[in-house]
């Protein structure tokens, strides 16, 4: 239970660990103390990688994972929890996978919460009407159908909610909060509603957690605490919640009307999507690659996460193409198993379930890896593990050096592999040249625009590399605890 | 008539000239043959024109143009043509002249088109429903109250849509056209409708015109030839135009809904705003600064063009402030004379009235400024005018390199001032770093976070201290013709 809410924190605020980042740069391949044998059989599969990056950046996989990720989120769109839509690009990828001649190709039920937006506005009523470009927050709860009509506090920060408690009764509450990091900034989308209904708000309105705004509203994930009364919230853009915060400084009264038909429904059923490659001397023994198939119900989920999900879909194929399959004739021989994560966005769901599921079989994870923060050009990963999990990672990286000069950091940041790698299962997490990711991050915006071919292929091409070299390798990666 | 046509043409591209403005650089002070006594004399207004940048950006008018302009576009929001909100923005203007003890302020009226948005929406029915953001543009008839049904054609040029011209009776035309500058590329969203129409397209949505889209629509003018049916047209996201290009290359049939309540309405009358500061001597010459007061109706016209506006206006105040008013001894001696144009969006309508009822003032005008174009950190001045016009202005640049490294470059490009510019009066605009000016330019983002205090004030100090200097000087500028 404690360690389920700390994931669910964990994963709302989404922790941009630059700073662990830079604190981690010392720990390169200079302090490992690889036995020269390892060394050696790592540098021998510089071959088979070159191989698998020459068939993503120039043979007959170039392109091919833009391609069929433009098709898939052109075709069905936003992949929202307990949509119809997100089942039937589930079984879309299972079939196709199934065509591809992927194995153990399966879903694995989870059951999911189903949250639904409906309608939503926003009225400035006074000091002059204005309409209000909102978006809910995932699990608020909604308005009564006139709405709700209030005067309106702004307040810049929690402090400043607290400092001005008094005004609060009655108000719909406007954080206008300044923009530092998603990781430092979303805990206003995440808390805010709980923060502001704990001093008697009618509702919350938060400034949409984003560096640069367009007149653009972000959804996301919010949750109540327990004995508080649950009032609706939205995000609003930062051109709103500036603007209110100036006209209020004025002393003017503001008066804000929102309607919100946003319901909270009985779960419903949806599906992990598995499929594999099997090898032949220890089938139990399994390498992770994956990323999550739903997404929020706007935009097109392009980035997050087809982007993920597809890099390590387009993976497997890849191997399977080439027959890479584990083959080797030492004892270690291992499966690929790509997971597409059901319910991420609304709250790790689909993983969290997945993981319990099967832990017992934690002990043949050889690396789980995942996509989760945008599949821009490469950096490197995020890892967690233990010296020479990262020694060995780092070595690997010297085989990629034709992608980029790739770096291994730490710690791992992909939400759906948190509860392997805090059981101790060692765990990457793909890193990219994210700058404008929150820019679009859960909006509308969110499309194939902002997908690169090259990119996306670099993507494709190292988990495909890195997969294969960590289920080649003579060695068991150990497990921390 | 021509004249007009050309204004208008001129205005609807509001022509990037980069290319001009690079090959131009060598037009600098070095080919200048400007008279000892002339030089010396400009630059013995060093001392004035630091007392004027000192007062803004240190002393009782920092900041205060970003604070003014800041409680003008929240307190009206945006003003468009033919809105109350406008006109009571002008009164607001004239009123507070009047206070500050402007002189010779008022109004002159101006009949000003009519054209109003109402309600609008577009819906992607096939493949797959989706809402669709757009925003009419500028003179667009609207649709039937049930919308216009039909299916697709996308064309990423007008050589495409000649090409396919078969294809286009009974569609709507969606134009995915790449975006290489605003001056190239606009002529979509202003000729897009009228081309569709020609070979029997129901409607037409362009691509907005920008740089760079968060699910962003732009709105702006747009004409139909003479002769064509006029068929509804909006601009939609560059998000959407390349989906439905990918959808339709696919070979997928799109169908869409589109409704619009725009209507050409009979005009209204708007006003131009004046405001003076009287020189003693020759009280008929006239320096001018303006910028335009009316807006789109969308976001709050901060930098398009509120900015411009206040700049104008606050260098007015500032001289009123420092009792600069034109004083030499000397039989030159000019106004300077403070102007909102009015009606600027929907045709220059406000302006070109201004200039043609005042005609017979041409020759008595030393100089005209404008801005609109943003207000950025400065760069300097496009200007249009003899090369000893140029040669002054170069020389005065000196004057203010406490602002920045400020170069002369040609030609003028400000919409307003055209009418004089192209009549032979010399003009400048002002010119600053506008890299992300499309990002937002005729959106909902064109709001007050997209103006920076400092930029303001530096823009305020240039326009005080170009009008003083101009004004003092004992040189009339020639003009061209």
């Amino acid at each position: 239970m404690f360690l389920k809410k700390f994931l669910i924190i964990a994963w709302l605020f989404q922790v941009q660990s630059t700073i662990a980042l830079e604190s981690d740069e010392t720990n390169n391949v200079n302090t490992c103390n690889l036995p020269q044998s390892l060394i050696k059989e790592i540098d021998s599969y510089e071959p088979f990688v070159h191989a698998i990056i020459n068939e993503t950046l120039y043979g007959s996989f170039k392109g091919v994972t833009w391609n069929e990720l433009a098709y898939f989120v052109d075709t069905f769109g936003p992949r929202f929890t307990g949509t119809t839509v997100l089942e039937r690009s589930i079984d879309y990828v299972l079939n196709k996978s199934m065509e591809f001649g992927l194995e153990n190709v399966h879903g694995e039920s989870v059951s999911v919460p189903h949250w639904i937006r409906g309608k939503e506005s926003a009225t400035l009523l006074k000091p002059r009407h204005k309409n209000i470009a909102l978006l809910g927050l995932g699990t608020s709860v909604g308005t009564p159908p006139q709405g709700i009509t209030a005067k309106v506090i702004v307040v810049d920060s929690f402090q400043e909610l607290e400092d001005r408690k008094h005004e609060v009764p009655g108000k719909i509450v406007v954080f206008n909060e300044k923009y530092i990091s998603y990781g430092e900034t979303v805990k206003y989308r995440s808390k805010g509603a709980t923060e502001a209904s704990k001093y008697g708000a009618v509702a919350a309105l938060i400034r949409s957690v984003t560096p640069y705004s367009l007149y653009t509203p972000h959804t996301g994930m919010q949750r109540y605490d327990e004995n508080v009364t649950k009032i609706p919230v939205a995000c609003i853009t930062a051109e709103d919640a500036s603007l209110f915060r100036r006209m209020s400084d004025r002393g003017t009264v503001l008066e804000i009307n929102l309607k919100m038909q946003a319901k909270n429904l009985p779960n419903k059923v949806s599906r992990n999507v598995i499929a594999e490659l099997k090898g032949s001397e220890t089938p139990e023994k399994v390498v992770v690659i994956s990323g999550h198939i739903d997404s929020w119900d706007v935009g097109q989920g392009a980035m997050d996460d087809g982007g993920g999900a597809f890099i390590s879909w387009q993976a497997l194929k890849l191997l399977k193409h080439l027959n890479y399959r584990p083959r080797r004739t030492n004892l270690i021989n291992y499966n690929y198993r790509m997971i597409m994560w059901t319910g991420e966005e609304v709250g790790i769901v689909g993983a969290n379930y997945y993981i319990k599921n099967h832990r017992s079989e934690d002990k043949n994870l050889q690396f789980v890896l995942e996509s989760d923060s945008g599949t821009f050009m490469p950096l490197g990963f995020q890892v967690t593990g233990t010296e020479k999990v990262k020694c060995i990672l780092e070595r690997i990286m010297k085989l990629f050096s034709i992608v980029g000069n790739l770096k291994v950091r730490s710690p791992s940041e992909g939400p759906d592999i948190a509860s392997w790698v805090n059981a101790g299962v060692p765990g990457g997490s793909f890193r990219s040249q994210d700058e404008t990711y929150f820019n679009y991050h859960h909006t509308n915006a969110d499309t194939m625009l902002v997908e690169n071919p090259e990119a996306l292929d670099k993507g494709t091409a190292l988990f495909a590399a890195l997969s294969y070299v960590l289920a080649e390798l003579s060695v068991d990666l150990p497990h921390q605890k």
